[in-house]
């Protein structure tokens, strides 16, 4: 037998290398690793978008500082992107900005508001719908052009898109990653800074077991140096007045859409006694309640994101990318802090690692159903990646967990089969709805049609009730 | 080996034998059964109550058309009732008008509105804490005096009733008895007359197959003479015109509160393709947007039970009693087309008989949970009731049973440990709910204490955030 | 909308018309059976074979006390016989008596004996193969010609013919039928009778929970006018004397193959606390000991079938149709005390009926895989045929069940794939087996290759260590 | 809020702390350990044993290289041990080497024979009982005086052991560890260094992929440098010839009874396509076949271990502590190789790991029952034991696993209840038997005997037909 070290030559396809956001991360961390190099292949179904990330990516291999050299490339048909891969990044856009509108602003209408709108509520299902279709192709794809690539998602719905993957072709070899669970172990280290007196401790220093699905994530343990941060959370809800009603000026004062102060966090610990770990905007569209009315997130200390900001941070950041490369804005290549390149080195087996992902249940939560996506801690390994046993969730928190995770899988069946009633009922079933089945009903409707050229084959119109 | 014929000299325990409602029609039901007689001890907390049906009891058995005999007790302790019994009945109101009128205008307060509040809902699972406490001891009570014997219970919230008493001792004999089906078959044999030109055929020659929870019941196939009386439905709602928008006043004028047009019913078929087999009233609680609002429940042509009629049946009824005993009123001895006496026949070996009933979850319906309480049809035979296999609940009405399936289960975890933090998660996963958490959190400690005296040993004001 | 009487002018299609057996009993039962009517259409491989039963059939409807008149037909192809079918029978030989003698005479110069080897052990193994591959074709043209129809499974083996059939098409409308637990009933019914000096009570009377799957059925709970039968068979293990060795020669000279002492049941029932309900010579394959010598099955009541008795059988049954209709002996038109009539009148809607069968299980034994097939009581009304729930095998006996299931399922995978390795695991095992690995993998290519003709597909021979 | 760092003063307890084998590398290996100290409270039933090695322990703290201090202690109850532990090592002989004895030779007389005996067969099922009732104990005492400390099982049967003590208390924190699969890898280890012409690789560097039970593991999945090591034992054995019957003379001349060459372990691989991991005198124990004569095993290149060997082991054993402390033999004080203080090390949160060891199923087995004890791969952390999820294994590895866990679980329950007819039908399942049941129950009744004084409370007399 032959043996041939680890390839250093890596193929990586890009779907959606037009991306303004994720893309341009993704490649400074790829030039500062010094152990991983190779071609990465950007297809997007705007070329125009890919061909401009190929310039930005290999300027950026030119910087002083970079570490490694990759060749970027950008195609023109998802086949060129995937043949022979060796690890294929999916992060596109499901639909356009105008169909994420019609997600947003349909609802409002009827009384239904959403923070993001990218995950659940009627906002999230729309966008299931489009993702499964779109993921259901890449599966197709990948299957035909590179098997036995790793596949890493991180478009959202996350879970949907990752679920889609493997249900398609249930051999691929598939999870998605989110950092939203960085962002509460950020919140721990605070926590820890304040109340011992040190400076915040590093992210993987604050152990935590996770549990749940992507943005609906649950923490049952959470140690600093062995130290019980829940229970520190615990003392702070009791004793430091961190609760309390926000007005709207207030919120709105703060000219950041994205902050929030934990309201909707603390509420569900203090009810709950598991620590949920998305921020408040993510965690208000899984349970009744904190949406309403338009106002009552301004209670909770948060605010819905207008639409218009999306479309401005659309062109921005395209533009941004321009700027670099003409000099026009100074570029720092520093590391993003995510963990792509982290995991993608254990992969080729460049050292273990362990941190979160989303990957289908074997089994790593007992008490939601298997093979549904959940998100839970991993171990990554050369050409392997373990999910570890993260126990049960609490029944509490399980029935409100386990509502979403049928939803979204009736979510990705529905939109299998092209089936506008079986979608209406997750559609329905959702916790955001308070409005009368037949309201639900028109309102499914006016969503379907504003989003239609992303539902091919979706025979909207075929339903006598349906007009 | 000695053998013995079958006893003819049943000894019937009565729980809840002053009722003024289902004990009368269980009397009657009795004194028309010529193959069963025996004795009917009747234990009350209303003593007085229980000394009236006594009286009752045996003036019936005077009755010309009275087919056997029957010897009626009232008795001073439970022991006393239940001691060597054959079969219990447990037929209670689980706490007073008083309680029950908080379960329904507290909520109110809270713009939550409810058609019953039996079952689900704020005012199902305040009533269901009570009913844990009850019959925890009715459980302790009989494998103490009697542990061989049938329980058989009638009392709502009936699911939690049911699972309570073999939760806390697994070996007892229990299954649970509702009309609710029988109504929907009626409504089937109307159906079938219209269509056919011929008679509304007998109840039992419409043959359905069961499955749900308890006023959540599903029928996914309901036949008469081979046909297939879903299509007829199916049809009805397609052609007739069938289903519309009722007013306010159309409603008010019906001059019946437990009047409902089916229309809850029409449109959950409509959606999710099988029969939901309770009545409307019923149905709106279990799922959100029937009762959004106090005027929407009209639109849907049903109305809200006020607490006034409930106190004034209360009355009345207890009076009638008394009026056909002093003969000022007609008696008519005339079966009321319950089963009790019939199922009871089969126990005691007397014919196998084929219904529907509430029993605990062996695998007659294989995606709910094992060991909850769940309803489907049943064979009933000598000592033994054994549920009919009736298959798997579609993925979209799963979702929506199995949150009430595991709501209950907490409710009776929760009722059992008194633990009031673990029955608010049951109590906020309830879909009555829209409202805020800390809301609903005031409201729950609100119906808490005006239902305080019923829930002994619950620590209701020891918890810091319960003021 | 249209109503039709249930049609009488039944279609049936009988697979394997050509049964010197099994068709000959049916088509008595039919003929007396007042309320059914209609037309057979056999079809067999040996089309000689159904033209004797056509003509056999036809005769049968001529004698006096025939109470129904049906047409018989012998057809050429199988979708002659099905189209438009309304029943489907099954009941075949699958492979030659060659194949048989094969299964049989292979293992026991292993030392691996079998006294029946239709079901399980390396026989039963075989035969599964070989009825897997009939079965997957019978399952595919029912869903060609008469996707509606009831198919009645009476092949051996039972489980494996009927679950593949479900695994194949899972919308078919299957079970199968067996008459091992109506032997335990009558042997319960003669000890009612010796017990209380009573005439044997009718089998229907013999009240039984069954549940296990086929001729490795269990019965948990039997009663007789409310008499616990189960007592009475543990009496008299425990007074009577009724278990000792027995003499091969006292065994052989009962001249009948077929005849054993309930040995090894009451051995069971002595260990295990619940009654087996199938005969010895089935039992007895189903578990280690009692067959591991030639001789030790003598010492436990019972022998082996030989195969010549097979072949005389087989020739002899064949000759009596033809005597009969030559009038060369007498015939006797009286009912067989089979169910299939009775089950068939059931379905078409004239009268539901209860009574035990193997189907699919759909939560019926709460402790069996869901989807293998079972063996448990069932109700069947017009069109429908639904298991009754029989709760749980105790934990002993479920290891024993649950093991022969497992291998079912592995020997039907194995036999869809055909693929040998898959097969060996299910066939290595079998209980019978204690031999090394490596002898049982030799006579597997042994068996393997005597019985190939009827493995189309399988590449017995390409594996290298397969010489 | 105080913070303590971790605490270096470890408090251990050592149940069997007279231990001649383990304890004894447990004490080499923490002097070892520059991280760890504190204290070993050394509880035996032989406090004489126990004193023994706290001198022993206490000596090797004064040797030049060893790196940390520890006090030994030997102690004369359980509770002096536990008090306020953070760590308890259980590992202690479950009865006599007389009751082994009876083990061992009692099912000779019947055919049976046994290669280990101290996990299954007859032998271990009777060792299993014993442990269960000293677990059972252990557990209780745990509980009472240090609910919170980690208990360390490396008692066999592992898996009975281990799983008692959360059955008893289900709060505990336990795990078992077993260095079976570390020879597994080194075997591996080695099959690289003959492919590749390099040095055999450490054994953290064979990454493995472990799940099954203790003594019957397997590995799905083995590379070293992301080359796949499962092909090469496949490669070895089509074409090196490595497989081959045995004489016993050969077999015998080895003079190490303990020493195989990897038959049996070949033969499952090609049959089942993965691979075993644990030596072939334990796989031969859980499958039938093997063990089949007392000859069989030489053929297959393994013996049994005689008796006397254990006994002349555990004098000599003994005697060699005092010919170190007397300095009549010369010590190395080098590490064992074992992993107890590099597991320790990463719960007192110095430090993550990654091995494999024993621990209930959480999930991490995805189709073998929840709860049971299986082994596979963990991750040490902080006060935190988390299986990685394994997958599921292949159907018919499952069956034959599953068998075990099924038959452990009843062992277990049987010694809980101190039920015999339970007991038997555990026993009775065995693969190993190939006997009659009549001729089992003589065999059982006869190991119960000889094992009596380890099973107090069994009433192992009361049963009529165990005379």
């Amino acid at each position: 037998m032959k043996f041939e070290p680890v390839s250093q030559d890596l193929k990586v396809a890009y779907l959606g290398g037009g991306s303004r956001g994720w893309a341009n991360i993704f490649m400074r961390d790829l030039a500062l690793h010094p152990l991983l190099s190779g071609e990465v292949r950007l297809y997007d179904i705007d070329f125009e978008s890919a061909k401009i990330n190929e310039r930005f990516g290999n300027w950026i291999g030119t910087l002083k500082n970079a570490a490694s050299v990759w060749r970027y490339k950008a195609v023109e048909t998802i086949a060129e992107a995937l043949k022979g891969a060796d690890i294929v990044i999916a992060s596109v856009q499901p639909g356009s900005l105008e169909a994420m509108r019609a997600d947003l602003e349909i609802p409002q209408k009827y009384g239904i508001f959403q923070s993001v709108g990218d995950t659940v509520g009627p906002a999230g299902i729309m966008r299931g719908f489009r993702s499964v279709n779109i993921y259901k192709y890449f599966a197709q794809q990948v299957a035909e052009n590179c098997p036995d690539a790793w596949v890493i998602n991180y478009t959202n719905p996350m879970t949907v898109c990752t679920r889609t993957l493997t249900k398609v072709v249930p051999q691929l070899k598939v999870f998605g990653c989110c950092h939203e669970v960085f962002g509460t172990q950020a919140f721990l280290a605070r926590l820890v800074a304040d109340e011992f007196e040190v400076p915040p401790p590093e992210r993987h220093e604050i152990k935590v077991n996770v549990l749940g699905i992507n943005h609906f994530t649950w923490i049952d343990r959470a140690t600093w140096q062995g130290c019980d941060l829940l229970a520190l959370v615990r003392n702070k809800i009791e004793n430091d007045g961190c609760m309390r009603p926000y007005s709207k000026s207030e919120v709105l004062n703060w000219n950041d859409y994205f902050h929030h102060d934990y309201q909707v966090t603390y509420s569900l610990f203090q009810k709950f006694g598991i620590l949920p770990a998305a921020g408040d905007r993510h965690l208000a569209e899984f349970v009744p309640g904190y949406l309403s009315t338009e106002d009552e997130c301004y209670r909770w200390g948060f605010s819905l994101t207008p639409i218009q900001y999306r479309y401005d941070r659309w062109n921005s950041r395209s533009q941004k990318r321009l700027d670099y490369l003409a000099g026009k804005e100074k570029f720092n290549l520093v590391h993003s802090c995510e963990e792509g390149d982290r995991q993608i080195q254990a992969i080729v087996g460049l050292g273990d690692f362990f941190t979160n992902c989303n990957m289908e249940n074997k089994g790593q939560i007992s008490n939601l159903p298997l093979n549904s996506v959940v998100e839970t801690n991993a171990y990554f390994s050369h050409d392997c990646v373990r999910p570890v046993a993260a126990g049960e969730l609490p029944p509490g928190v399980r029935i409100m967990v386990l509502r979403h995770v049928q939803n979204q899988e009736l979510t990705i069946e529905a939109a299998l089969q092209k089936d506008i009633d079986l979608g209406f009922q997750a559609f329905w079933n959702d916790p955001l709805f308070h409005i009368p089945i037949d309201k639900a009903w028109k309102m499914y409707k006016e969503m379907l049609h504003a989003t239609a050229e992303w539902l091919p084959g979706w025979r909207i119109d075929s339903r006598s009730n349906l007009k």
